[in-house]
């Protein structure tokens, strides 16, 4: 990440192995503004998160047909389950982003394995409540199962804005996990031990 | 994926963005294991979504109390078109892995999408698939589902066996994904100017 904020540069830095060493003003101000950056966008996911947990949480309906809730359904209480851990772990993802704290390779790999393991949780509660959706609007008619989003209306579109907002976070959780890529393995380069000649671009590398 | 083969070893290689200047021998034949490695690693996914897919292409079941497809449920319709799709993606990528090409920024950033998107599209189909057989395995009374694999229990085994492959593949893609990803991104930290003295690790850096 450090790296991308010098797109396009000239910039005197540190390498990234060097974090500990960062003394270099202009690299602390851009690492900084990055920083602040990226909190923000770990917070959006929360807000989605809380958001759809919510919204599926308080989802129940009762009329003359009977009565259903989320805890009635698998899937709608996976939602609830993958949706409340993706909140705390983006919570606590955007505080330790916004404390400053030096970037470890032990951090940059915990970012990058969380921020993976999310993305694919998200993603499995979104599928998992967009298949009980399909059933309950379409029912299965070679199993006997029928149709129940004529009789539970207002369930159903409960259900399907808080999947829909659930996909959201997924599309933010791939693009973290896009960055927290980039941060790692963009790591990986080094060492290297630069022979003092201006003959080519061949050079020994040892590779980290 | 190069640099990877010359890890904690010295080895006289090209920087990753000259690939078409590959003029070293050792370079090449540590090149020429890796994407035979690679192209198995591509033909194992392969192997298990054709697998999956022909396992519940087959899989119906008539009896007294009538008959169920594969096709009757979506689910299952979105499992065997995912692992279709995936099978093909695996024998192509695998096939251009194979002819040895050279590794130009474009076709990384090509595998690198392709293999993300697949890792999502199994998982999502591994996940619907698994809602499917939850329900049909318990029902679900507040909706007046009843459970159906006591009467089809042929039809609900394999396409649970079906359903592991399909996780199994997308544990491949997750570490295609990641080894991808390493590739990509390793590319992205140069061009960098490097000064010839010895007093310490900072250097001018433009990132890519």
């Amino acid at each position: 990440m450090e790296k991308l904020t010098e797109k396009g540069s000239s910039a005197v830095v540190s390498r990234p192995h060097d974090h500990q060493d960062m003394g270099v003003e202009g690299y602390l101000r851009g690492n900084s503004s990055v920083r602040t950056t990226e909190t923000l966008v770990r917070i959006v996911p929360m807000g989605f998160c809380v958001t759809a947990m919510v919204m599926m949480l308080k989802n129940s309906q009762t009329n003359d047909f009977g009565s259903v809730s989320y805890s009635d359904l698998g899937g709608f209480k996976y939602l609830v389950y993958a949706n409340g851990i993706c909140a705390g772990y983006s919570f606590l993802s955007a505080f330790f982003t916004a404390v400053n704290r030096p970037s470890t390779i032990f951090q940059t790999w915990t970012f990058f394995f969380f921020d993976q393991a999310m993305t694919y949780m998200i993603l499995a509660a979104g599928a998992l409540s967009a298949e009980v959706l399909y059933l309950a609007e379409n029912g299965d008619a070679a199993i006997t199962w029928s149709e129940a989003c004529s009789v539970f209306d207002l369930f159903c579109r409960k259900a399907k804005m808080s999947t829909v907002i659930t996909f959201a976070t997924m599309v933010c959780y791939a693009v973290l996990s896009l960055l927290s890529s980039y941060r790692l393995f963009s790591n990986y380069d080094a060492p290297i031990s630069f022979p003092c000649n201006n003959k080519g671009t061949e050079m020994p590398v040892f590779a980290a």
